[in-house]
């Protein structure tokens, strides 16, 4: 599916790789779902812990599916923007956020510890913010490849499921411009209050996504958008996306930043995502309408909008237990339970 | 609030038990929400998990709240409105289910041990069925006392978070007549596929749910309706959950048959449940109703049916990952992180 005509645009070895990306395995998904049929439980009762062993068997390309190297990746970056007073909080709490999570004291870390998965943070960068988007580039074309390339290389192959979050102040003003920038709409539609900003700081937060979003002059190509008005994090997660699907490693997407990767990529190729799994609906009212864009339903429903891959590590766990379900049950014949319709 | 007058009712003693439950520890939660507002996150970021951990602290009445001993109870029983047949497995199946609870086979067994939860099953007299409620009460008056205080015996001291769950062919017939004697409309309203009974079987089913309901002649009183038209194993939950409440254990109530118990203890007073979490939505179209009565918004839609506890166990894990957030993670002062508004 790659372009067949060489090209000097960098971007356009990514959107090869993009639209070139292995399908399910169908054969696994058909053995799971063979498996599941002679499970001690009438058929379907289980609902969407069904579906999620049928997603990883077709994205592990094995079955029964499994997962002893669960990751949480979480990708932290600055904006310009944030000078623009759109978040509630100095730009200075990524820095220290990052530190937090080095030192064991975020909500990521304790849900890590809870669910029994690896947690790896990558800075990007954080002393350099990318450029305000209301007036400049986040990325030249260079910058933006170098940066999903290096979202690429944190994906090594000793894991077998991938949760990713992200941490960086003003970062959801990025994501809503991402998103309006791909959907269209208003400003209005895709800008909320994130962590928690004020009147007057939504205020700027959708003047903000304006302003960037026009400079885009309708561009709606997936890559061109994140390179505009995305932020490092994001540009760096969707290239984790692309990777993990490349390595036969099912994603966790987390919130409305972490969708926005995932959005990118959907808009150069629908298929690009079906890898992924939508952990919950954020608070950010963005995130439902995004998620409809992207056909999807989110497992969870929590009222989070913590960001740092929170609601990703908490879905990780219902899927573990889906998928000892899977491996684990007896089947009616080998602990002699009568199966339906035996009156 | 216990009746002054003494009673030769024995269901009487019940009833001022039921409402003269403690109440939740106002001090455990308010130091509950002091520490949250200090904790390195947004405040109110994390949704849901912040309630859990203002219910968990009220009602284990001590900060921060703590699991240590949590435990699936799965409670088993027999159903004579099995032979009208109202369900797709026959009522052999139940024994058999034990059996596979035994053995480690069932679905239950798996989700406990990923989230690391015990497991007890209790057998309630599988071999003799309670009589069939279309034509006779469930129990006379002393054999509903003894199964309820079966139940609350059950629990025992040494636990520190209660999941119910159930086994009991047909007892989706049984819960739905148990909703329907309390709050009317139509028996259709109530009555499900459970495990995926076919057209005939529904018919049935409904049929017998509404000559169950007619001989209750109109009364609505939570355990009378339990005694006329339950069953064994919704009883002992409602035996369960009541005994937890005076032993200070937070309850995760599973699906549509055990929100029966706890909607028969909330006819009878509606604070008697209140420290119950409701883990998720089943399928079973009668539990929308059944919770939208009881005012309160189950955690989890995930599209089950099963039964045995599993939704509260998958509810349970989301509990544990709330309750070490909240004593686990770091102070915006120890921490060294910027507190929102300091720009």
């Amino acid at each position: 599916m790659s372009d067949p005509i060489p090209s000097a645009d960098p971007l356009d070895d990514l959107r090869a790789l993009i639209r070139g990306a292995p399908g399910p395995d169908r054969g696994a998904v058909a053995a799971a779902r063979a498996r599941d049929a002679e499970l001690t439980k009438p058929a379907g009762s289980l609902g969407r812990l069904e579906e999620i062993v049928e997603w990883l068997a077709a994205w592990q390309g094995r079955t029964p599916p499994a997962i002893h190297h669960p990751l949480v990746a979480v990708f932290a970056a600055n904006h310009g923007v944030a000078e623009r007073g759109v978040s509630a909080y100095p730009a200075s709490v990524t820095k220290q956020m990052v530190a937090n999570f080095a030192a064991g004291g975020a909500a990521i870390n304790q849900i890590c510890i809870a669910e029994d998965i690896s947690l790896k943070v990558f800075e990007l960068a954080l002393d350099v913010p990318t450029p305000d988007i209301t007036v400049a580039d986040a990325f030249d074309r260079t910058g933006f490849v170098a940066t999903v390339a290096f979202g690429m290389e944190a994906i090594s192959g000793g894991i077998d499921l991938l949760c990713l979050g992200e941490m960086g102040i003003a970062n959801t003003t990025v994501a809503a411009a991402v998103h309006y920038a791909l959907y269209g709409g208003s400003a209005e539609d895709w800008v909320g209050r994130g962590t928690g900003v004020d009147d007057e700081g939504l205020a700027r937060k959708r003047a903000a996504v304006e302003a960037a979003v026009a400079r885009l002059d309708g561009e709606r190509d997936g890559l061109e958008v994140l390179r505009h008005v995305g932020g490092r994090e994001i540009a760096a997660m969707a290239g984790a996306i692309l990777a993990a699907r490349h390595q036969r490693i099912p994603v966790i997407v987390d919130g409305y930043v972490t969708t926005a990767a995932a959005a990118a990529l959907h808009a150069i190729d629908p298929h690009a995502i079906d890898h992924c799994l939508f952990s919950h609906l954020s608070v950010e009212p963005g995130h439902r309408r995004v998620l409809e864009r992207l056909g999807v339903k989110p497992l969870l429903d929590l009222g989070l909008r913590l960001g740092e891959g929170t609601g990703a590590a908490l879905a990780a766990g219902i899927v573990k237990s889906a998928v000892r379900i899977h491996a684990g049950m007896a089947t009616f014949s080998s602990a002699g339970v009568s199966e339906r319709g035996v009156h």
